[in-house]
């Protein structure tokens, strides 16, 4: 078992619920998040920063601001990671920069409540 | 040490709190998200979507929407999973879709943030 | 890679971006979060709800109440998970209840979603 952590554009959500949907991962969790990537900062200004300069790091605090994003999590059986990640890029994927970025985390153990099930069939 | 990770539903958060507490479980953080679990979706829309059939795509995108749920993330230390596990099935379950799930992730470290402690030590 | 995840108060997170921008740490994802430490609730009423004492359960879940905090998350490098901590530790710690908490979790892959690129260096 694995957690997928995807964090993406806002206005990508119906396409890649539907995309996931196709390839039969229809259990999600999705927040609001606030994020920033590499991509949306300003290269020299990040490297004055890196040096030490006030006056660059003082910029990013302030030009560098979090954009709103989503998070979409789920967890899946090891043999459904890479079909999530190829389908979570398929359907995020512009090429500019704040596409996103995907985490998988691993899991030791899962419950479902209704049932008191524990175990890899919990999330079956 | 491991991170327990619960999606529940949003009107249980009182009494989950207070048998946490009553185990010796006074640590935790709360998140409003939106989930959607296989309960919550018809099967046969679901296995015509696997199949590929472009209605019942569109209806999971349409009807298979995320519901409002509470997620409760504590960190506990490994002989604390199981009691937390228990608990959390026993306020939670209904025997309904939609009571939730619970998920168990390592975790290699954590650090206090007022004392600087970090190891085991920071959580208890 | 290591998932970063910090929880602390929600006044500090400007000082913490410029920190973190400083020791070359660009990507992160904020929530708000609601949470309970151990420092935050009356040991004595804790004590009393532990050994079973219904007034201090019920106390516990009146008083001990969840308070607004920000959750902070970064995916690093493995060489970057020791200065993030003391970068976190130093920009956040008043030395009162409430400073917050620092967990380590291990990472099994990432992805940058622009790219398609996976593995390390999707996240450097």
């Amino acid at each position: 078992m694995k957690e997928i952590i995807a964090v993406v554009r806002m206005n990508t959500m119906n396409q890649t619920k539907q995309a996931l949907t196709k390839i039969g991962i229809d259990s999600m969790f999705a927040h609001e998040c606030q994020g920033r990537g590499k991509g949306l900062v300003d290269v020299k200004i990040l490297s004055g920063a890196k040096e030490g300069h006030e006056e660059a790091i003082a910029l990013l605090g302030e030009k560098g601001k979090l954009y709103a994003k989503r998070m979409l999590t789920m967890v899946v059986s090891d043999h459904n990671v890479e079909p999530v990640i190829q389908t979570l890029i398929e359907t995020n994927q512009t090429g500019k920069p704040g596409d996103g970025k995907i985490f998988i985390l691993p899991i030791s153990n899962a419950a479902r409540v209704r049932t008191g099930e524990i175990g890899p069939k919990a999330i079956v």
